[in-house]
This record gives C-alpha cells, structure tokens and sequence, in this order.
C-alpha cells in the first residue's frame, strides 16, 4: 500500500491549530457544551509539580509562542469535518460542529513573563475564560511552555558554569524535529547563551549566530592546509578553522603555516583540556596570542565545569546534543488544571485529590520576597487578592483574547533572566542539587484546600 | 524594549526550508562554490554511531518528512537578504546569492525503509549530490531522522512490553513542541502503537486516535457520578470514564452505581498493580467484564513490563511523557559524513581520523543476513558495489531530486516494523541491554580504510 499524496511536511500552520491538541480536549469540550457549561467561566493555572533531580531552579519561557497560539486558534473547515465523522462524535449536538467554526479564544491571560526564575507549585501561567476554551488549549499551553522551560533552565546552568565565556546554541540537529531546534535556539539564548548555529533562528529572532567549519570541508581538500587557506579566503574576517579532523596538534600547525586569516580554532573531539592546552601553546608560540578556543563536542554544564576547573584555557563553547534536548532530563511534571469555577452559587474552588498529584483551589497570584541585599529569600504561592508581601510574578497578558501591551523582546527576557539569576540565593547556581528554594502556599490557600477537602465528594 | 511585531509561532514552512540549517553548512556551501567545487559530486552518509545504553536496537523512522525537505527545499528572498547582510558574508562573491534563489535538491536519495530496524554503523541515508547541496541539508536531515527514530525504537520496546495489549501515545503535551507532537505520534505508530490522542496526528496520518477524560470534566461537576452520566450521554459509544479524581475504587463504585454508559475506566495515578486488581474486581463483581481498564501516568516499558509480570489487569496503556521524549535517552548520536568525493582524478574515498569518530570510506550497502528459520543473523556493511549475501537495506527513493515512486503509507511502515521484530534474535526485544547484534564492515571496506590510512594526510 502506497500513496499519491505528497509527503507529509507535519508543520504546524497558524490557520490550523484547533486539532492540534488530545481528542480528550476536544469531547470534552462538546460535552460542556451540550450540557449548558461551555460558557461558564472557568480559571486554570499551568504549574510544575517537582524540579528534575538535576535542577534547583527553572527558568520560564515560550510565552510568546503561546501568546500566538491563543490569538491564532481556530478550526479549519476539514478539520471541523475530521471531528463531525470521528466515531466518538456520533451523538454530539450538530450545532457544536458550527459553533467550532467560530470558535477563537476570548479568554484571559496571565502569566510569569519568560525569563522569571520559578519553581516548582508556582503558576507560570493561569488562563480565564468560558470553560470549553479554557479546556481546549490544554495540550498546546503545556508542550509550548514545557519545551522552551526545559531548554532555558538548562542554558542558564551551562551559562553559569561556562562562567561568563561565550556558549552558543549548537543543539538544531539533535532537537526534536527542525520546529524544535527554533524553540530550542530561542530558549538557550533566554537562558543566557549569546547565540545559536541555526540561521533561520538567527534571522527570525535577530540573535548571533555562529558558524564554523565542518569536517566535510576539510575532508573536501587533499591537503588540511589548503583547506584552511580556502575557507580563510572567502570568510577573512569569520574564520574558525576545525582543526580535529586528523590530528588536532598537527592541525594547529597547518593552520598556522598555512597562512590563512583565522579568528579561532575549533577543537571537536579528544580530550579537550589535554588538547586546549597544547593548542593554546602552539598558538602563543607563533605569537598568536589573539586566536580564540572554541571547543564543542557532547559539552554540558558538568564537562565545562571540570574543563575550567583544569584550567582549560578554552574562550568559546558549542554546546548541542545536551542542552538542546535537555538530555539528563528532557522532561518536565508540568500540569494544567481546573481551580476555579463559576456555577449557580457563584465561582467555587476546585481541587484534584488523586493519589500524589493533589492541588490547590482557586486563582492564584505568586510573591517573590527579597532580602536588603536584593537576594531572592522565599517565595509564597497566595489566592490571587490575598494580601500578601513580595513582588507578585504573574501579570496580565491578554484580556479578553487581545495583548494588553506588545510582548518583550526576546533580549528583554535574556536580560531578565540574568538579573534574576544574579539575586537567586547562590547556593542555587550549583550544579549538585541542593536544598530546596523556599516556596509555601499562603495560609489562605490553605484554608480554602482544607474547606474543600473536608466536604464531600 | 518591546516590540510590535506579532508574537512569532516559530513554525517551520514549507517555502522557507533553506536557512533551517546550520550557518557553518551556508558558509561552506559559499566556500565550495567561491573555490569552484560546489557542482562537484558527493557522496553523504547519515548513520549513528553508538546505541543508547538502554537499547538494543533501532527503528529507522522520519524518512517521509525528509523527502518533503529535499523536495521542497528553497530560499526565500528575505532569506537570501539576511545572509548577503550577515557579516561572515563579506567576502563572498556576490553571484553566489544569486544561485541560492535558483537552489534546489538534484540528488540522488538511498535510505532505509521506514519500520526497518537498523543498528549502529549503518548507513539510514545515503546522498549522492553536488557539493554544496549535500552540505547544505546536513542538519535538518539529521534532526528529522534522529526525532523520530529515538521515539519509534522507544515505541517498539513498549509494544513489546505490553506484549499485544494495545497502546496509545497519549505523549503529545510533553513533546518538544507542536510539531514534535505530530511527529511522536506519527514515530510511535510505526514503532507499534495502535494509535494517538493528538486529534491533528489522527487527521493527517489516518490513525486512530483516542480520548478519555481529563480531571477538569470531573471537577466541572459537584458530584462524581453526575460527571459520568452526563459524558456518557454524549459520547455513549467512547466513553472511558476516568475514576481517580478524588478516590479509585469508590470512583468505579460510582461510575457503575450512575448507570453511565461506558467501555472503559482510566486509572491515572496510584498504585496502578493494586488498584487495577480492585477495579477489576468491582466490575466483575458487578457483571461488567466487558468493561476495559486503561492505565496511565508516566508508564514506560519497564513499568508496563512489571505491572503485567504482577498480573495487573490492564488492558490499554497509555504512555505519553517516557516515549514522546524518550526520556532514558531523548537523543542518538547521528552523524552524517562526506564518504566519497569527485576529484580530478575520478571519485575518491573520504575519510575522518578525529580521535573515537573515525569513519569509513565510499558509498555503502548494507546487507542483512537470515537463517533458515528467517530470524536475523548478522548484517554486513560493504561497498556499494561489492559483492555480498543477504537482503540489501537501502532502496532508491530520490533520483535527480524527483520521487521514484511514492513512499509508503504510515501504516505499512508499522507492519514492516513489526515483521522486523519478529524476525529479530528474540534476546534483543529483553529490555535490558544483550550482546550487541552483529554487524561488521566488510572486506571491501576495510582494505579501503587501510589504504586511505596509510595515505598521508
């Protein structure tokens, strides 16, 4: 069995993004409706419920993306038709499939904005609107935000551990799927990397980017040196020259006999400290003091850390596979759930009490308390107009489906992330894990878990 | 700072493929052409270099959506703009800018069917194109290989595990990314799951997709049973009905007690061993045999191995975070290497010396070998032209850049993955890791290396 069509690109599309979520979503959403509920107001919060083991801090990000996906979201016509022929919806009112038509988001939005240190329990987003809405985004809000939140609080660690040296973003190949190395490239340069290898990442969200030499150009020459001479003819002014690719000691000094243009060398395999040395000498010996290090090669937060601890006299990193799927952890506990919801007696608190995986009612605002000294010293998770001390994080973003104000630049949400990490608790910004950061649940959260938990259900 | 541009979705799209690659594969692709060796022809290899710890074997998967990008491949002119104005660009002749508007993929194309098991150090693609063009892809090829392939060979182990009992990808909300979503589902249905709950993925792959409840449409309700009730009356034929929001077992005592129409109950959270023998229990009791129990909540093959060793009475798995990101191992170590250049003096082998990344020269065949019984013996690598035993892997798929004939439907790319497994030395479906299955390069290749070797470089 084949096929006539063409192959499929499975891109997402900006006039198709409705089915783009669990069928779950989807019956359910034509279940509040045909029951009267689809328009009862409803407020769901997106949170992480337990930090990796490798990790003491997350850094948010993806906002902006699912800012996009809320204010493009609709159903496209063959879309409508895949549901009204799906088994499951054979007794469905028909009136739900016009209304899927019309259907575009009018909800509320609030949201830590990208770049904010977070934890664990603390909303990175709570979303008010008709309950059918509310419920249909479900999938799409927890994939754009996990993604780029895994992706941003593990460049932050490898930009803490680099110490200040350059990291880029060399991660597009091992992403999942060329949507994800664009995601991944946005959240890394959050995190605090100063740019990425994907050129299409470099020209849509304007950041560095970086480009050295494959050992396919090397392999393309009879001769390493006429390799560097070439490259440096045509790049004189962007010349990082791989040097790996047969020897890497013997590839510096082709370089420099070579005479080529070089800014950089680029060390990818071999023991980097070893060879970064014997580079570097090389390099000071031909009195070219002013050639950087860029050493990549299966590189993360705990390799670049050992490597300056030996005195690695490395200047740049290439950190890819690790970061950019977020290999010790590619995953987060990120949760999107009911809390509050209007009904004939006026919103109520909703909580989930299954086993482990417990939460807390009602709409909720989060408190970051600081120290004299600007040092972050706890936060505290309160109802959203309970008087409560700190900076709150979650502020409004769109209102009534439109943006209140333009989103940020991805810049301002680097910056921030910066300025954040700079007044966490150090201890945090190790790479072991470590006591937790303090964030309690007020006491009226509490007291409203424990009305609801005392009556019956 | 702040911006007025639209938020961005940082989807990939089908007339702007060109920049979705690498900087390093545009320079060199400028530097081939500025030293007139771009139309010069090459020889690529895509394979992997070592399996995860945790695998035994691989299911090639992707090769669809890698057929789309080299067909649709192109430079858009706000493409070509941004690298004639990138300052790595400076030197490099201007008609080369030109030529990227008329880019396009004239290659050749051998790869792996899809659903074929494939081991390390054997070639999933083979390109033969000008220079440049076969640099150019590098990237995105490996990326849409790689995704897909890390999640089918996780969803080959899980069907496995389950031991027939169907199981769905329910994985789409931790997936990186919508796109990721679409392609984990499409990955985890070759791979051997019987369907999906991302709606999209259903739609546009025509596979079955299917949804239950989430917490939310409990909660939306002030009793238990009601919820059940009022699901069933909309989706009488579909309807799972999810019993752990608040307690498992009086959860299932109320489904039954509501008279709500149902197939099947979800148990999400829990001892899942325990609850689903009390769930079973309450249904029998009850005369509802017919009724299906499906689990789910961070399941993986091990789990679902234990769960049906302890005699768990599951019927349908739902596995979602652990296969769509295959979180043991999100990433392969896939490489893609120049193997044979076009020179003046005829096609040359080409080869890499980097230290633990040396590779193998020309283009290559594999060859896999089976016994009387037809289970897998062995696989030889060999010269594509050398003569050998055994079934050749690779097919034609592009010739000159053009369909040779059109690719195979998803579902026959699953039923070629489950003949290979059954196929397989049955001590590599065992989730632990085994001896690795051999494969060894054959005598052709390895004279070729020796003589390369012994070249100086």
């Amino acid at each position: 069995m084949t096929t006539d069509r063409p192959p499929q690109s499975l891109f997402p599309d900006a006039a198709r993004l409705g089915l783009l979520t669990d069928l779950y979503e989807l019956t359910m959403a034509a279940g509040y409706y045909a029951h009267g509920l689809a328009d009862r107001r409803a407020t769901f919060e997106l949170w992480v419920r337990r930090l990796p083991a490798c990790r003491n801090f997350l850094v948010a990000a993806g906002l902006e993306q699912a800012v996009q996906y809320l204010q493009d979201l609709s159903f496209a016509p063959e879309q409508i038709d895949y549901l009204r022929h799906h088994p499951a919806f054979r007794a469905v009112p028909a009136d739900w499939f016009d209304r899927l038509a019309d259907f575009r988001f009018t909800g509320d939005l609030w949201a830590v904005p990208e770049g904010t240190v977070v934890f664990p329990g603390e909303p990175l987003l709570r979303i008010a609107a008709p309950l059918a809405e509310a419920q249909v985004i479900e999938t799409y809000l927890i994939t754009t935000l996990t993604v780029q939140t895994v992706v941003a609080s593990k460049a932050a660690r490898t930009a803490v551990a680099a110490g200040g040296r350059p990291v880029f973003d060399f991660g597009s190949r091992r992403a999942h799927g060329p949507q994800a190395g664009l995601l991944a490239a946005r959240a890394a340069y959050i995190g605090g990397c100063v740019g990425t290898s994907n050129a299409e990442a470099g020209r849509l969200l304007n950041v560095p980017t970086l480009g050295t030499q494959a050992h396919a150009w090397i392999m393309s020459f009879d001769d390493e040196a006429e390799a560097f001479r070439k490259f440096a003819e045509v790049f004189p002014d962007a010349s990082t020259l791989l040097i790996d690719t047969y020897d890497t000691v013997r590839g510096v000094r082709r370089a420099l006999e070579s005479g080529a243009a070089m800014q950089a060398v680029r060390i990818d395999s071999g023991d980097l400290a070893v060879l970064s040395r014997e580079v570097r000498a090389v390099l000071d010996a031909a009195g070219r003091t002013d050639v950087k290090i860029v050493a990549s090669g299966d590189l993360n937060e705990y390799k670049i850390h050992d490597l300056l601890k030996a005195g690695a006299p490395i200047d740049v990193f290439g950190v890819g596979t690790e970061m950019a799927v977020s290999r010790d952890d590619p995953a987060l506990s990120a949760v999107y759930k009911l809390v509050e919801l209007e009904t004939d007696r006026g919103p109520v608190g909703r909580i989930k009490r299954s086993e482990g995986k417990a939460t807390y009612p009602y709409a909720k605002q989060v408190y970051r308390r600081a120290g004299a000294d600007g040092v972050f010293r706890g936060d505290v998770v309160a109802r959203e107009a309970e008087p409560c001390d700190g900076e709150p994080l979650l502020t409004p973003v769109l209102r009534q489906g439109r943006l209140i104000e333009p989103l940020p630049a991805v810049e301002e949400s680097r910056t921030r992330c910066r300025r954040q990490l700079d007044r966490l608790p150090p201890e945090l910004l190790r790479l072991e894990a470590v006591p937790a950061y303090p964030v309690r649940m007020s006491q009226g959260l509490e007291a409203a878990l424990h009305s609801l938990t005392d009556a019956a259900f």
